[in-house]
């Protein structure tokens, strides 16, 4: 990322070919020459159609700039691997969507002589099937200052809608708007399939909320619930008003003299 | 709606002047000669500005076709007074957000030699801002057999997409779109003002469904909650199901290890 423009110098390594690996591979393969690590066994037919050349996470780490793109489950071990093997001035990046446990991880493990930025794109390839112009990412500049040039880049050359921001304004906000969309997708589409005929215009954009996270891998979910130190009180909080809205509900409807005649 | 080009010797007469009854008047004026009735006390200048006559309940219910644009709370009252004077082969439709009380109300206290069409267009205000081509509303065919050609009128003429029902097919399916739609945007509003700035396309959409309904008239709510006689059903499982994820939901997260280490 020393060069904004096409560098095919500049070398990116990609650490895990999940649904966001492979939509930053697709998106980056213009501008970067990208190797990437991937666990899992049946990987090499999909990094030969997203022509990135597969190898060890040492190799990988040896990249200019690393993109973190794992599963929290395995992201303190990967860092830890990162650390042993990247190069003094790397640029680090993550994607997860949490940011304050691992920003302190990456803060903590990686060593003074790389840059760090930690990382949310808000979206991922349900949202991106147009191309990502104008979509959302969080930026919290973690170590070293290449993230103005990192934030350039989003901005100039994806044409992404850069929120510079820390770890802490960030989880606390997406705690809200992550928790909320996953936990009222699961309760949705827990009351079964939901009418498509006789509805209204607010309950399509519902539907279709419901239908863009719904395919998203457990561990987005698990992320936020757990990863999010702020997921506990907005959760409590739905679950809460809730309750609440149910038993005043049935108060008011029991109290009112409608109720008797039916209408 | 004998003749279903402009017809200025069909009159229109349109029961209540609230956001639906402005709106009706709004997109019918250019079709018929309309007069209508409303008993709140500053309804002369809106009528004056919508270009409609305003006149007693007894004149309105005097017209070739009367709509009941009127609170589900003065319902069954407006229809007694409409059926001591309407005249025979009028046609009465009604648009409120339930039908299947409202139609029996019909049916029995209106004479035989009227047509009855029970109807609930899907929309409101709120989503009729750029028009009302393409939005849906519900038919059901009570008395008589002209609902044919309020059919073709609705589809043909206004461009409506029409859906014929049955008022308790209506109900059981309105009890999911609408009763879920507003208890989600009431337990959401209670949480306070929603994130705009990081926030998902996902969540975005949501933060729309809400913005769309948290305006309707607190009659609306009550109609669905109170005179819907699937929405008991659906509002239990709604708040059963939320209260079960987020029992399953604590007891996963303190059972997970990754719990301890707090990512």
């Amino acid at each position: 990322m020393n060069n904004i423009s096409k560098n095919q110098n500049t070398s990116l390594g990609i650490v895990g070919l999940g649904a966001f690996g492979q939509l930053a591979a697709l998106h980056l393969a213009q501008y970067f020459e990208i190797m990437a690590y991937d666990p899992s066994p049946d990987v090499a037919k999909l990094a030969k159609q997203l022509g990135v050349h597969l190898t060890s996470l040492h190799s990988v780490s040896q990249a200019d700039v690393i993109l973190i793109a794992a599963p929290v489950s395995s992201f303190e071990q990967v860092v830890s691997e990162i650390a042993v093997a990247c190069k003094p001035g790397a640029l680090v990046i993550d994607v997860g969507s949490v940011k304050v446990v691992p920003s302190e991880i990456m803060r903590w493990l990686l060593p003074d002589n790389v840059d760090i930025v930690a990382s949310h794109p808000l979206f991922g390839p349900q949202s991106a099937t147009t191309g990502i112009k104008g979509l959302k990412i969080a930026v919290c500049p973690i170590q070293g200052k290449r993230h103005a040039r990192l934030v350039a880049f989003l901005r100039k050359i994806l044409g992404l809608t850069v929120i510079v921001t820390t770890p802490e304004d960030h989880d606390q906000e997406a705690a809200v708007v992550q928790g909320l969309t996953h936990l009222i997708a699961k309760v949705l589409l827990r009351m079964g399939p939901l009418p498509t005929r006789m509805t209204t215009k607010s309950f399509d954009l519902l539907s279709e909320a419901i239908s863009m996270v719904q395919h998203d891998a457990p561990e987005v979910f698990e992320a936020i619930e757990k990863a999010n130190p702020y997921a506990e009180t907005v959760r409590r909080r739905f679950f809460d008003l809730a309750a609440s809205l149910s038993e005043e509900l049935e108060a008011a409807l029991r109290a009112s003299p409608n109720n008797e005649s039916g209408h």
